[in-house]
This record gives structure tokens, C-alpha cells and sequence, in this order.
């Protein structure tokens, strides 16, 4: 352990909390030495706080930590928010203001204009809001947010062809019940059913995509013009949202250039050499019938978005299918990744 | 049974087959008396031929029936046919010269310029084409086809938007495995998961809508000019179709007219009172998570298409959620209502 | 509706409920016209109380009945109980004090030696244990109640070898998420799983079982002296729990003559021709790979327990599989039957 | 890969064949050099024979490679058998006349007396009949089997019980799809669904336990007199075969004993430290709702079989659960522990 940086975890009870567990039980760089929860929690170890959830081992090390409350004073300097949005607001801004750098999960300051909402291949540059941040709102620490998990895996698939001038996007996702928390959805609603509809995640897709593509000014980042029409499901799989994209462009390079575009597609964490990062982060399928969620989500660790079927749509331009694992890539992987890059750019020292 | 119409099925022991029996088990007009299968089956009792795999009771006189080859001779005049796209072309073609009226739910025919394709709500005057098509081809008898079930589910609930300027229609399908057929899709494939292709529905769904929705005349159909873009999935669903569009119109009549336009269609079945109708085509739901497969797919003995979510769309206009069972508004339903629509044109006579 | 008797529902907006109101909706003889739930839903329509979650559509003249509070005073003479367990116990009482019959499916009072724990096809004359609990507790009212839904599925197996002296029966459940109630089970605990216990159930079927296959005295029922051993499942079914039972007997009659028993066994629901009874109440099925629940829940309206795969055990007899739809037979049909049955017996006069 | 010793897979684009690549795809001592399939296959790389299936990658090195028809004469010496029953009877004895060691996941031979059917931690001393194999056959080379799937997980609980004097098992199984192959079981059966028989599988589970617990001798097996009693079904459940089982012993020892001997079990391979040993064969879980498959399917990378909630059964002595990876340590991770306890044990000089 000895020269890893110590992390704590915000809401280490709750499923999000349970993911950045296991995403981090074997970081190159980072280790949990801290845990905080709800009052029911504090106190306990982790082993008798609540019931672990995944398939991975929990490590026996964390199970012996101790809980606590989710005030400042005791964590770690870093800290990774899976909190619930009815706490995380002002949670994380208690932790910011008290000079912790809060990797968050939660949706709650996703769309403040000071906090970079950030997919490392997309918009590292997002992180220079920082300081406009520190300043206007007076922390010592920082804030940073991840997307909404359905929409990191249309951002991916969009980020190589921004080139050539994103329009409009229809999306349709098929989403797995791993992204609705524990007890979340109900069996009933969805063995052998199809919910059509995820509440709040429509709205969440439609801003904060062009939040992620757009330029980040001094005072805040000024949205991509792109339109973006998203209509949800929620299907019976347990990990992976399939999404169905069609796109308008400005310009038409051909089928096979959007293709390599997104073979060839690489950003910060590809280049930096990330401990998280996947070897490329879009992995382009040529079968027919793929992404599928039980073949290809757990790819490079669950942090590949994967896409296939891209064809001209007779309607805005072309169409295809992206997938990735929504609770790696599109929350406690995602987290992760954004914390190495404020490693290698100097945010946490 | 006496006074009732005899009717054969052609491709009895196949999954549509089945549904025909089940459909038209308790039926006023109609009675099943002939049985057509492959030369497998044939000179078994259909009990023997093949195992029955629907939840509804297989009639005992039914099962008693011996099967026949699909040949033309001793089956009566009307013929349901459920036959596989492999065979169904010539097959059906011989029975119509034969003098049977042969209503299908095969895809082979149903691009034919004279062989209507029809939604009795949506397009039942295109059974006009049917002299055309007896001159032209020299047959006695008619071959009249039904749309594949995805089509069927997005047509209906298109057609009370025709009067507003159909332009521009983008769907993605979420599909239940029993439109694969036995044994169909495997479990593997689709246990937990979503397969993001069901080969050869798209183009289906982009062209069958044009003909159904265009313009009837002396010698096949004008198309109608709106433009389709469908994206297909499989999903872990036994029964029911459902359907995320999103549609670009002429005119905006706004969202509560496009409600009560889907709320006040009808048609000729339900002017009529054909025995298959469903009371109202459309079932429009206020409640913003239906329709759902599991809750509303057997509505009105699952010939009713549940339509919800009607709301803006910001890229192209409006998108809603469509959503029936694909077995019987989407097959074996279609083709009995379809027969009982020939039957009050006097098509059977 | 005039001549029918009125009923009430108390715990009308949980599933049990829902259930009631679905069983009785188009009832000759009962006719709901009073709901009862908690404060919470007190005094709005039920339409209001409560989003109606089966497929079966809810009668509109029961979604305008207002919702009362759970306490005797305005309900009809008849009530079902769907409590929750948490309440049922002391309000079931208060209904009995106050004159009411509570057909009860809750657990609170199963096991009272005075309450009858009764399937009409199998232990209706413990309805005699009514006599001595009115004068034992004093009440002008009584309680009936059904067993557990898995206690019946194997309880109306076990009945017609009850004849061949009964010694032990082993036995595994895959229970439905149904049984569950809403939300329930958690769709991430069961997607694609097993969870191999349904807390609670096995010492319910493992003493339900010896009471209701017992005889009834002056003061309670002398248990029956089988031994069960059960272990349960949860599996990603919606309806339907299916058992794969084993049991050592007496005397060998057999496998023919105890297939036959199955085939041949009646109760007093087919003898006096009760509404909801099934015209057997077993079906037993030759088939090798049946019952299942999606073929074979809704036999007769969801009544019938459909057996199959009896064969000889080389552990302890014979060995087979039951199967039954769980909120039906194994719920609120149980209770309706069991109203009907005291209707037929002049309990309700 | 030098110095690794290479191996090839009769049956190599099954679902078994897959299964092996897998399995064998880092494996320390062995690599996959040649690939044999059915007529159709040969002549084709590997790519291009067969689509993948698995969520594992594909080895690149492994799909550039042809494809042979399953003759002996290139293959090498070591050869996994991943054949299809209809086939696997003639062709392994081929493999075993030429000189190769098969080491099979088929059914045909294992009910040989002089083949060793071989669970490393169980039963290893039954190699020894390869001697006598080899003298009455006249093989050059030599054939070693694995059980079924679900007698794997079964006799795996049964081990450490073996010491207190078996002598009745009557076990419920809940197998999942993948045991089936592919395209294997219909999405139509098994979507929230349970089908009550797995077609053969009860008969070997009877037979295959008494084979492997038994006592090898100089011309074949001396059978444990345990009696085997299985109910099998199939379940919606991708891996991970469930299985509820009841005990008789001759002695008890008590509940904490038994649990104490289940989590000190250990063989061969954590003996030799084969390299596809688990640490411990059975991991015993203290949890009342485990083991579950989608939980702890791939506990120790699928070789571990889990236990959980062993309690005393009213009837025949103790109950519990187990539950393991029907395709790894139920069948491609089955085969490779036998073939690496071959190679230590020197069958492979």
C-alpha cells in the first residue's frame, strides 16, 4: 500500500459506493482507507454495514474499515461521491469547501456551470473550470463530475465524429437494471418485460451531452449546438445499456471514414497511459449483431464502449449501435478514470 | 358448426400455424377443417404431428384432424397461411390458381404491386387491387398478405397521424423472441441480453409501411412518400412488440390533437363489427411508464396496439411509444381479421 | 349487480388485493363494494390509491370506490383479507369481534388450532372447526383462512395419496416473483438467477401441510403425522411456483393407480359446482417436460394444479412434479373459493 | 509457448470446443495447436469456421489456425474431447487406438468400467485403472472422462461427507442454458420459464455419483452403495447450475461437523498445486440466500463449488445447497484439472 494515495469513498453502503470498491481493490495508484455513510452505517465495519452485492470479492481489508459519517475532517484528501442525489448537493459541496477534491458519481452538480462534467477522451481540457471554481465559489478543494452513465455511451460513439459536424441525434436506449441501485427496479416491472421509460434520464442525455462536447470558457463551457432527442427503457439485463444512434452531420465523409474514425479514436487517457484507460476506447464490432451486453460488456475491464452496425439512415444521416457497462464505464469506472486524470494533471497534489 | 365457413391452414404445425388454431378457436364466422403441413407431418393427426406449445388449450377437434400436404384439392376455400418465407412463394401461388383465397401472413407476396397488404383500420380499401390481380395473373383464386409485426405496430399508430402530413418516421424496436418462431432465437442469445439486429425486419418495416400507407390504383400501389429509418432489437420478452418513434409531419396540430387523433381512430373493422376488432385500434395510455409488454400486450385479446409517451421531440417533431402483441395483432390476429374483412367485401362469396 | 352479496377488501391497494379485485370481477355470486387499506390511502378513490398493476384491467365501478381505513364499522358482512402479515393478525381479529367473516389469505392465523386452514378440495369439513371458535373467543364474526401458496400447490398433490398412508415428503420449490408481492423481490437479486430461499416458506409448508391433511376435533385439528421437508427457491418466473415433490407411502399401490388417484380426485368445490372451481382440480399431464409455468399457470382460469412426471423415487417411493399459478390458486382464488364454499355451507347467512 | 506442451480439441467449434479455447487460453503448462471439427469445418481457419460465443476474447493465434477433420494422425498427443455424443463414441476410441490421451467431456465412455470417470479432488486414485485400459483395449492411448455438470457440483458436496457413510441423496436441480450448447435450449421455453426435465440428465446423475465415489479395482469400479435420487430442470439462468440436496448418513456427526468437513475438503489438485486448482474445492457460505449463480458462478475463475445453508432435513438427515459453473468446473475446467493431474501423474510422458 505504502506510497498509493489514500481515497475515501461517499456513500461506500450504496451500490455506487460498492462499485468503486471493487473497481479500486486493485489500483495501481489509488487505495480505500475510508468509508462514509449514513448515520445507520457509521460506526460498523463495512463486513456488518451492509450486505455486499457483487460478483467480485469484496478485499477482507475494507470489510474491516470502520464507517463513518460522511462529514469532513477524517477522509482523505480524495474522495469518490457515490451518493444518492437527495444528500449528494451538499455533501460534496460541505467536502469541497473543506479542501477535498470530490470525484462524483452524482448527478447533483453535473450541470453547474463551474464543474467540469468530464469523459477523459472526450473533454480533458474541461478540467481547466477548476479554477474559475476555486475562485468564484471560495473552496479549497474542487469538484468533478462523471456523465449520467447512458449518456457516456452515446458521448463516446458521438466524441470521433464531432470532426465532422455533429447536427442531431435520436437516441433509444435499452437499459440494464444495474443502473436503477439495489432494491431498484422491481422484478415484476421487468422479468419478461420491457419498461418504456427511465425517469429523469431523458432530460440528463439531452443537456449534458452538449455540456461534455462543448468549449470550456472562463466562465463556464459553452454547449455544443448539437440537438440531442432521447427516448428510454429499461430492459432485463443486468449489466450494459445498448443504445440505438442516429446522427445528422454537417458533412458526409462516407460510411468507412466514420468507421475508422471510431476505430482510430484515442484521447487523454490512451496518450497519458492511464491505469483505467482501455486500449482504445471505442471498440468498433464488425458482426452484425453486435455490441451485445452479455458478450461485450465486460470488454477491457468493462471500460470499452463498443459500437457496431454504422449505416446510412435514410432519415438524418447515419445510424449505429453503442454499448458499454454502465455501472464500469458508465459510473465507478468512469469516476476512477477522471480521479488518474487529476492525478497526471497535477489537481491532487 | 354448422352455418360457419371452413377454413384450411397451410403450415399448421409451425408456430404460426398454431396461433391460426388458437385465434380462431372459439370464432363466429369460421371454422377450422383442414390442416396443410409438410410432408413430415402429413397423414398423422395434428396431436401427433407436433407438440402444441401455446398456453391456450389446442382444441380437441383440431387435434383430432389429420394433416395433409399443402397441396391444392381438398382444402377449403379459404386458407390461412402460415407457411415459412422458404416455401410460402410457390406454395401459395398454386392455391391461389387453384381458386382459394389464401390470406397470409408470409412475407413473400406482400411486395407484390397486386397483392394488398393490409391493416383493415389503415388501408382497407387497397382490397381493390385483388380484380386487378385476378386479371393479370389468371388466377381464380386471391392472395391477400398482412404486414410483419413490427410494421403493424408502428402503422397503426401512424395512421391517425397521416392526416397531419406523414414526412418522416425514425423506430427502433425492442422485439419479443416468439416473433422468431420455435425454436427461434436461442436462450443463450438472449437470457439477460439484448441482440441489437433481427435480420431482415428493417428493410421490411421501411418499405412495407410506404405501401400500406400509399395510394391504391389500377395496377398496384403508389407509395406514400414518408421515409423510415428502422433500428431492430431482440429483447428477452415472450409477447409483445415495443416501439420508441419519433415522426416529422406537414402540419403541427399539436400534442393534445395528435392524443385525441390516436384516441378517436377507427376503422373499418370497428364500422363494421368484425368479430376480431379490438373496440378502439389504439389504446392510448396517460400513465408515462405503459404500454409494457407484460401488462398491456393482451389487451382486447391482444388485437389492440397500446400507444403512450406522446411528447415533443426536439430533432424531428414528435415521438411517442408503440407497443402490441406480435403473435396476434401482428400475425395470426391480422390474417383473421383480414379474412373477416374479405368476408363482409363479399370477397368470400 | 342487485342479489349479489357485497364484499369487502381489506389491504385493497397491495398485490394480495389487487388480486381480490381481480378475482372477483366478474363474480356470480360476490360483488366488491368496499376497500379498505391503510391511512395513507384513506379517503381517495381507488383509482387514486393506488397504480393497478396486473394485466387483467381493473373494473372502473371498483377504481371509483373511495378508500376506507381497516376498521369494522361500514364493511360488508363478508371481507378477504390481503393484509400485509405486519397488521393482519390484530385487524383480522377486530373484523371477527365486530361480526365480520374474514376469508383471510395472511399467515397471522393460520396456525391458530381454531381457525380452519382450508382447500375446499381437500379439508372443507375443517369449516367445522367454526363452532368452537366462535364460542371459544367469543366472536360473532370468524376467520377462514388458505394456506401459504406453495403449501397447496403440494397439499393438493398430496391429497388423493392421502389414501396410501402419507409418511414423508421431500420437497424443492422454484417459486414465482409474484409471490413476492410488490416491489418484492429485486430485479438484480433475480435476473438471470436463483436465490435459494424464500424466507419464511419452509417451515410454513412443513406445518401447514400435517394441519390441513389432518382431522379436526372439538378443539383443534390432530396434525397429520407425514413429515416434510421442503427447500425453496426463488426463480425469474412471474406466476407460477413449480415442485418437484418426492413421498414415501403406506402401501404401493403402483404408478398407474396412483396416476389415476390424481387424474380421478374431486372435492366438494366440483361436487357442489362452486363458481371458481376447476372441473378437476388436478391436470395431470403426460407429457414428459410439463407442467411449466408459462404453458400451464392459467389452466382453468389459474385453479387447476397441473401435475406431472409421477414415476417411481428409488430413495424414498415416487417422486413428481406440481405446479400451480401462485396468486391465484395459491392466493386470492384459494380465498374466493373458500367464501364460496361458506356460502354453500350456510356460513355467510 | 515453447517448452508448453500442445494439446488439441476434437470438437473444436461447439460450445464445448469454445469452452476448451477458454479454459486453455493462458494456461501455464498447455497450448492449443490443433483444432478438429466436423467436415464442414475443415479446411477453414478457425476465424472463419465458426462464430465466437463467448464473452471471453478469442486467442488471435487460435483463429488463424485451420481446422482439421477429428482424424487421428496430426493432432497431438494430448487431445481435449469437446464432441457431441452422436460422434464422440467412435472418434475418441480412434484417438485412443492411435496413441493420443483423450481426456473427454462426453458422456459415451464414461460408463466404461475401464475408464476412468475423474473428479481430481475426489477420486484421482481411479487413473489407476488406465493400466488395465490399456492391456484389454490394446489402446496405445488412453481415455480419461469427466462427469456430467451436474453430477460435478453434486459429488463435490458429497466428498467430504463420504466419511460418515453415505447412503442417500435425493437432489433438485436448476441448470442453466449453457448446459444445453447452442443453439440448445428455445428462448420460447425458458424465458421466465421453468422447464421440469433436463432430457438424460437424471440417470447419469444415479449413475456417474456411485461410479466416482466408488472403489477402483483391478477390472473396473465397485459402485458406492449410495442411492442417487434426481429431479433435474432448466432454468433461466446462463451459468451456473444450482442444486438442492438431502442426505442420509451413517453416522452424525453433527451440523458443525459437516460444515467443518465441507470447508476443509481438499484433494489432489490443492495438493499438487495444479494450476487450475481452486484453493479450496468448496467454498462454504455462511449467508442464508447463497450460493447464487449470477453471485458466485465464477468464484475462484468458475472451479469453485459453492455451498450454503446445510441444515437438518426432517426426513432424511441434512439438506444444503451447491452451486458451481456448469462449463467450467462442470465441464471445459473439469477436463483441463484432469489433464493436469494426468501430466503430474505422469500419463502424459
Amino acid at each position: 500500500m505504502s506510497g498509493k494515495i489514500e481515497v475515501g469513498i461517499l456513500g461506500a453502503t450504496g451500490t455506487v459506493g460498492q462499485e468503486f470498491i471493487a473497481q479500486l481493490r486493485n489500483h495501481p495508484w489509488f487505495t480505500v482507507t475510508w468509508l462514509g455513510a449514513s448515520e445507520r452505517s457509521a460506526g460498523k465495519t463495512y463486513r456488518d454495514a451492509t450486505p455486499w452485492r457483487l460478483p467480485v470479492q469484496r478485499p477482507d481489508r475494507v470489510a474491516d474499515l470502520m464507517v463513518e459519517r460522511v462529514t469532513p475532517g477524517h477522509a482523505p484528501k480524495l474522495v469518490f461521491s457515490g451518493l444518492d442525489a437527495s444528500v449528494a448537493g451538499d455533501v460534496e459541496t460541505a467536502f469541497a469547501q473543506a479542501g477535498h477534491v470530490v470525484v462524483s458519481n452524482a448527478r447533483n452538480h453535473r450541470m453547474d456551470p463551474l464543474v467540469p462534467l468530464v469523459i477523459p477522451e472526450v473533454n480533458a481540457d474541461h478540467l481547466e473550470l477548476l479554477g474559475a471554481q476555486s475562485e468564484a465559489r471560495g473552496w479549497s478543494g474542487r469538484i468533478v463530475t462523471n456523465p449520467n452513465c447512458s449518456t457516456i455511451m452515446l458521448v463516446m460513439a458521438l466524441a470521433p465524429l464531432r470532426q465532422f459536424g455533429l447536427r442531431q441525434v435520436i437516441v433509444s436506449t435499452l437499459q440494464a437494471v444495474s443502473g436503477g441501485g439495489y432494491p431498484g427496479v422491481a422484478s415484476l416491472d421487468i422479468v419478461g418485460n420491457v419498461v418504456p421509460l427511465v425517469r429523469g434520464e431523458e432530460p440528463k442525455m439531452e443537456t449534458e451531452t452538449k455540456k461534455i462536447l462543448g468549449q470550456a470558457t472562463q466562465d463556464g463551457v459553452e454547449p455544443h449546438p448539437v440537438v440531442v432527442s432521447a427516448s428510454t427503457t429499461r430492459v432485463p439485463v443486468i449489466n450494459g445499456h445498448t443504445e440505438l444512434a442516429t446522427v445528422a452531420l454537417e458533412t458526409d465523409p462516407g460510411q468507412d471514414a466514420l468507421v475508422t474514425a471510431m476505430r482510430e479514436f484515442v484521447g487523454r487517457p490512451q496518450e497519458a497511459g492511464l491505469p483505467s484507460a482501455p486500449p482504445r476506447p471505442i471498440v468498433y464490432m464488425d458482426e452484425d449483431d453486435r455490441p451485445q451486453p452479455r458478450l461485450d460488456a465486460d470488454r477491457d475491464g468493462g471500460m470499452a464502449v463498443c459500437v457496431g452496425r454504422l449505416r446510412p439512415c435514410p432519415v438524418l444521416g447515419y445510424k449505429f449501435v453503442t454499448m458499454g457497462h454502465n455501472t464500469v464505464r458508465g459510473a465507478a469506472g468512469a469516476a476512477v478514470l477522471n480521479a488518474e486524470l487529476l492525478k497526471v494533471d497535477g489537481v491532487l497534489d
